[in-house]
């Protein structure tokens, strides 16, 4: 299926009858050159300036059979093309080393792309240049607000619209193709020409895999074949919600039977602070060396057994970085675990007022020893989940045991990062009973990493890095196959005078409802930001709320299956379900649950009324039971715990969804 | 004195002995390439975005007697080089059109360079990259400022380090040379790199002019000749100051005598509203037709004969943009006088609040119509001087009578303003006598324009846009051959929470004596500010500092004359006359005022004492009488009035320096 037609100066090539390479003279689709970049970096924040030294047009070429050179002069990059799964693949070599590579992909005036892994700020990419390189997102994300001048000004840390924890090479477009370059090396994948998509590398890429399906869904799945599936999320969390409090082990119980009692339904204790505490001035830290600490929560191991059989999970945090001087540190540093200098020294990470240790997980010998210690100190433990954190702060001076330049190691950590993860479950037999929640990701996070959190946002309504920011990145992960994600149910970060408001939590609480599953998060500074435990009102929204969650356990598990089985998202474009609806392709603040519910959560503060696009199909409006028999633009009300819900009539789960509407109704 | 070495991969050009250009094959010299550029504007503030499609190192050469062919296949670069003057020529020519074109030049690692123009931040642009194109300089000019961060926000007005009116792609380095490159492109110099110079421009540039000298007064006498030198200022600019005032004749009038009665010494009323005022949200504006405004000014030919009877100049406005619909823009229009839109109607520029035709002074016709509207309207009227405003607007979407692409015609634009305002002047017959001061520039400014003035200033003590801001522009537009140059006392921008106090006001005030000459403005929202005229203590601030200023005649009479006859700048850097003080170098808020007087004016609030590093010579404090033998570090109080300045103990104008010290002390 793959063909080719040429002249003399142009050479086109067709994947099954689509134009992909538009090649001519006077367009080169392909350019080789040098260039010579500065990272300046502070605490996963990233300042990255490309020097371009070369960018040489690639106009000549031989066509051969499967086989295409494109050359200048002695200049040589040699295509591989063929078919394999059903899918084009094509395998690249050039025959001088040159560290920046240009590639064009065919585009049309009005297509629309969407992925290249998490994107907080624009689902549909078209008309914008995306710097793939995995940082800290900023705080802000956004030149024009001043929570990211003063983030940028006193911590280098506001942000840009592209910048995120996962970007990757992969993108879906509106042609109904999906595209993955196999590279993790610094990349810009440029959507601002209104002819071609060009992919930009700092190094030639080993292979482009392309394929083209017939429709989104069979899309998205051929795509996650290939990507692979991640393993299913337990089942606790179809049984409520995941309270992230902190405090030691009186203080979560405290806080446990004080949300059962107002009614909530609890399925698990998020307690981070397994390990102890660390304050900064940036807010109250953990204790980075992964080990319980017994004057915390004494006696835990028997305690997760109780609270096991009340059917109450407990999960905790860890990441790859360790403590300096402190018991891991010493460990890894003795038998030579840890990344170094360029000098031969223990790497040391600054985190803001203290130092780290980077567990070396290009290390075979490392990689073993932190998967044992998750093993042992967490899952032996009886923890059933844990915030996997970090991941996107590989710095770029440091030395490896692989022997790879750290530069190109960057984008590749998030994923080696979550096989680590996903090695020490699986050598546990304990897949699909424990997960953990990562927000640094790459290609492959899509099978080891059992799910996704959308990170740190800001405790606030700001577009691009508040509370609606969430919903962008879960559409974008999703659709080139994350499946499961998440969110800090009320957001994280607390600067720059952002403070949680009630409204906020609330209504971050009722829109996670419809999300892969439920966890509040208390933040960077908890004690300056509103906490569900100092609120009744609060707590009987999350009785509410849960009850729902719990009623809609049946849809909502049948979505896990389609997950793990199709690879659909749990979130969903309402375009992947409507693709007739070309309203439907910009839309990035409202989205599937599923295909049987349409959401467009509140993410504005003061908001009585929601107006919304629904797909045309027969709609209930899932809180009055209002009948729209064409969907199109409606305005309902949008009371705190009542969001734009609306479940398609002809659903197979409408008797569940039916009884919801009669218990919970407006 | 042109030499060439060469092996098979690498060719040396030097001149005089100095190497000039240091190409191999493996660090080419010479690229050239075709970009794309994208060029939004909003009230002269540009955002300019440049996709480089390819950039081709030319690294093959052949060298034959005085040429070089630098080429890649078939595509060629030659230069023809020639000594001519004492000075080396450097042809360009290209085989194919290219629109982007990169030349090295060798640099050593510890090389500083000056020049470019006008440059506000850094007088030093080593270690950093300078796009050069005539724009608004931007309100704050830094983007750690709050003023930076709202004026970019509502006005896409906050600028950067390197944004100026008056870019040159001309420099001097610490080499002993100078170098010209001949084009008017848009062009970005870098300095970033520690063993070349990249200068890059939008075309392949005509010629390259280099010279060099044995020491930095020759330097600058010998690129001043190059640039040609402009006329000698009036001598009433030695008799006193300039009152910047407005709000019709009788108005102005009482200001001056207020002045006086105060025993202000003033030559010349500045009264830039003779045409007429214009409100606007962003202060009071200036009525664009440049005609006398008899309702304001009445009888004012008669009035300015009195003026100048008692040794008082009238000066005032001109730009080259007409009012809409206002009679000199109509007889423009008729004319076919006026820029054009791209489908031929007359294109009309966004001043916020109002809009204006073009005048178009590429074409004769409209060069000598405007030339004698400043005959007519403002010479003939009497007046001795004016602010010839603007001149960094172009829109590069217009279309010219020439038919050069406006964004090629842009950063040439001053050069052709300050053309037509010099030719009406001579053509009058009262060059020396009647003068202006631009702010926009280019290469030829330096003969064309009269003398510059810094352009608008922020009214506050920001490094990059408030009162220190003038001093390294004075110091680099001086050292690339403009002499005269001044700056608004008291600033001008009051936006986004800035207001002028009388502090600033008299540090500004004091130390513009020790400048080309003397004048306030009322800024842009006068009612707001600070002024002069409501504050006797300012008043008999005025009083003293004129009266020191004319004390000075004879001394700045005599720089007046190095500068017409040596092209050496009023405002010097201190390594001008010190090169052997390697401190000096980095110096920027401190200047030799000509040879013999030193001043490090005070640029911040609040200060008591100043602190100065004098090079090695005899110096004496002008207001203690203070002496220092051999330079060095020392601090000196500074009260308002006495401003840290010092004067050379072998100076030939001792005498006078130490009657001011006798007369005006501490």
């Amino acid at each position: 299926m793959i063909t080719f037609k040429t002249s003399k100066e142009s050479l086109q090539i067709y994947y099954k009858d689509q134009l992909i390479i538009n090649h001519s003279y006077k367009n080169p689709s392909f350019y080789l050159g040098n260039g010579m970049e500065t990272i300046d970096s502070y605490r996963g924040n990233y300042k990255i300036e490309d020097y371009i030294e070369s960018r040489i047009p690639l106009k000549s070429f031989v066509l051969s059979e499967k086989e295409v050179k494109f050359y200048h002069q002695d200049l040589e990059l040699i295509l591989n093309l063929k078919e394999e799964d059903d899918r084009l693949i094509v395998d690249f070599k050039t025959n001088q080393p040159m560290n920046r590579f240009w590639m064009r992909i065919h585009a049309l005036e009005d297509e629309k792309v969407y992925g290249c892994g998490e994107q907080a700020s624009y689902f549909n990419l078209r008309h914008r240049n995306y710097p793939l390189w995995t940082s800290e997102p900023g705080v802000g994300r956004d030149k024009k607000t001043l929570t990211t001048f003063y983030a940028d000004l006193h911590d280098k840390a506001g942000g840009d619209y592209y910048t995120t924890y996962y970007p990757e090479p992969t993108f879906v477009s509106t042609r109904k193709y999906w595209l993955h370059v196999d590279s993790f090396a610094y990349a810009e994948f440029n959507f601002k020409h209104h002819d071609f998509h060009e992919l930009f590398f700092w190094e030639t890429p080993k292979q482009m895999i392309l394929n083209f399906k017939d429709t989104y869904l069979n899309l998205v799945n051929d795509l996650t074949n290939y990507t692979k599936l991640p393993p299913k999320l337990p089942e606790f969390l179809l049984d409520g919600m995941v309270i992230g409090v902190q405090g030691g082990l009186n203080q979560v119980l405290t806080y446990l039977r004080q949300a059962q009692h107002a009614g909530v339904k609890v399925s698990g204790i998020w307690a981070q602070d397994w390990a102890g505490h660390n304050y900064t001035s940036f807010g109250k830290r953990l204790y980075w060396n992964w080990k319980l600490n017994e004057n915390v929560y004494p006696n835990l191991k028997e305690e997760i057994k109780k609270l096991n059989q009340e059917n109450v999970a407990f999960l905790t945090y860890i990441c790859p970085f360790l403590l300096e001087n402190e018991s891991l540190f010493n460990e890894g540093k003795s038998h030579g675990y840890l990344a170094l200098t360029k000098d031969g020294h223990v790497y040391k990470e600054d985190f803001g007022e203290f130092y780290c240790g980077i567990v070396d997980l290009t290390n075979p010998k490392a990689f073993d020893w932190y998967k044992n210690v998750i093993k042992t100190n967490l899952i032996d433990l009886g923890i059933r989940g844990w915030m996997a954190d970090f991941g996107e702060y590989l710095p770029v001076d440091c030395v490896l045991h692989n022997g790879i330049d750290a530069k190109l190691m960057h984008n590749e950590w998030p994923v080696l990062w979550a096989k680590c993860n996903y090695e020490a479950v699986k050598e546990s037999n304990m897949l699909e009973k424990v997960f953990y929640f990562m927000r640094a990701g790459a290609h492959g996070s899509q099978h080891y990493a059992t799910s996704l959190w959308a990170g740190d946002q800001s405790v606030n309504w700001e577009t691009h890095d508040g509370i609606a920011s969430v919903i962008p990145s879960a559409l974008s992960t999703g659709i080139i196959g994350n499946p499961f994600t998440h969110s800090d149910i009320g957001g994280y970060t607390s600067l720059h005078g952002n403070i949680r408001t009630k409204e906020l939590f609330d209504r971050w609480l009722e829109m996670n409802v419809f999300t892969s599953y439920m966890r509040t998060h208390e933040g960077n500074r908890p004690t300056q930001n509103f906490q569900f435990y100092h609120d009744n009102d609060t707590l009987k929204l999350m009785a509410r709320m849960t009850a729902i969650r719990v009623e809609l356990k049946p849809y909502i598990a049948h979505l896990y299956e389609e997950a793990v089985t199709k690879g659909y998202p749990v979130q969903r474009p309402i375009f992947m379900h409507y693709e007739k609806d070309s309203t439907a392709y910009d839309l990035q603040y409202e989205y599937l649950f599923g295909a049987d519910v349409y959401i467009k959560p509140v993410v504005q503060p003061n908001q009585k009324q929601q107006t919304v696009i629904l797909p045309e199909d027969e709609w209930i409006h899932l809180w009055t039971g209002a009948r729209y028999d064409k969907g199109g633009v409606i305005t309902v009300d949008c009371p705190v715990g009542y969001p734009p819900v609306f479940y398609r009539f002809k659903s197979e789960f409408r008797g569940l969804f039916e009884k919801i509407t009669q218990n919970y109704n407006l």
